[in-house]
């Protein structure tokens, strides 16, 4: 099996897919995207497809016990994941049973020099390889998705936008949701009126240190109001 | 302004977006892109760029109050909602701020003849947008991504699953993850044997009570300890 040469890149992120072209997908455009041409990371996708034993490439077969749809082969994951062994990062099995994805995840999956991701299919994988590889589970949230793909496009986007030079402003980063574990305060913009509707006065008022009073009483209100979990958290 | 046509198929999801050419992006493939070229749903992705009424085209400007980032003014989309007054669905807009969307939060979505989904992106859209227009905020969990499209993605992804004829058994809906509120059982598939490690033995015995009664089982397991919260819930 030919072995996929390592990257120079800083942030190396590689996918293990049934559908290959599904990436870089959205994760080419725009901020990602332009990350991804500046190599700022770099991304890999492999078609598990093409570590198929037999003549028939065969990926997946019916579950013993019985059920509906079919279930990834151990062998076949675990000759992708072999193929991919020298790449950097912590190996992660996207499913709806797993630890739930969060900012701080993503804050802990950048600190490493890369990661590599295996998208489920159909019913998901045979539990021997998520075993047998110390897979980690992880989860978008409490839904269920046609496979992993997508969730790995919302991991890696979020995990990119906190790469160094990738947001125009550190200071961006610093104010947004969960950086302080409160959710944002409203903004407004031009025009300053619209539709009879006006700017708070204080927005308007060149005082630095009221808008930054108003903004956290209006986040402290909201998170309070809308995510009690946060709010405890919050509190403590 | 040219008002966007009414569709005449079973499920209309509308997306409203800066970035287009996301979509249909993986909609367009798998699952989600074969129930959409055979028109259980459609997919409309409408630029917010084509709603700017200066000659600069600008959709966005810098906050009050200041702070990094820029906001999405509010009559730019404003005016986008107005195009597409006419087609169905709650107006739901991305955002960390938002109620968590889960199974149960797509279960209502596609019971509705289809959606309405505003993506932002920079810091987000002005709150008078918001309020003006009533607009849902629903979040796909606590993190950031750089923009509503990747979480519109996995929401349409989740819906579309569960339109009738999508998913080749309803069988294979009712079994899995989240539908009765457990986490899903542990799965096996061939080889039989794979280093070292056998299927275990009820999945190989033929009695459907017995692996029922197993699966359940390890399904409460998983769920209790990994998820006391879903657990909690389940013992109710």
């Amino acid at each position: 099996m030919e072995k996929i040469k390592g990257y120079n890149n800083p942030w190396q992120a590689t996918v293990l897919t049934l559908f290959p072209e599904m990436f870089p997908g959205s994760l080419g455009q725009s901020l990602a995207g332009k990350a991804l041409k500046t190599g700022v990371w770099s991304l890999k996708s492999l078609d598990i497809r093409g570590f198929a034993g037999d003549k028939h490439r065969s990926v997946d077969a019916a579950p013993y016990g019985g059920g509906a749809g079919m279930v990834l082969r151990p062998d076949v994951v675990d000759a992708a994941l072999t193929a991919v062994e020298h790449l950097p990062g912590r190996r992660i099995y996207l499913s709806p049973r797993g630890k739930r994805f969060d900012q701080s995840v993503a804050e802990a999956l950048v600190a490493d020099p890369g990661v590599v991701l295996v998208c489920g299919r159909f019913e998901g994988l045979d539990e021997r390889i998520i075993e047998s590889r110390k897979l980690e589970e992880v989860s978008l949230g409490d839904f269920v998705l046609s496979g992993g793909e997508i969730a790995c496009t919302a991991i890696l986007d979020t995990c990119v936008r906190l790469l160094p030079g990738v947001l125009g402003s550190r200071d961006g980063l610093k104010e947004e949701s969960f950086i302080d574990g409160l959710l944002e305060y409203p903004l407004y913009t031009q025009p300053r009126e619209w539709k009879g509707k006006t700017v708070p006065e204080v927005l308007l008022s060149g005082h630095h240190a009221d808008i930054k009073t108003w903004r956290r009483k209006q986040a402290e209100t909201i998170t309070r109001d809308r995510r009690p979990d946060l709010w405890a958290r919050y509190q403590k």
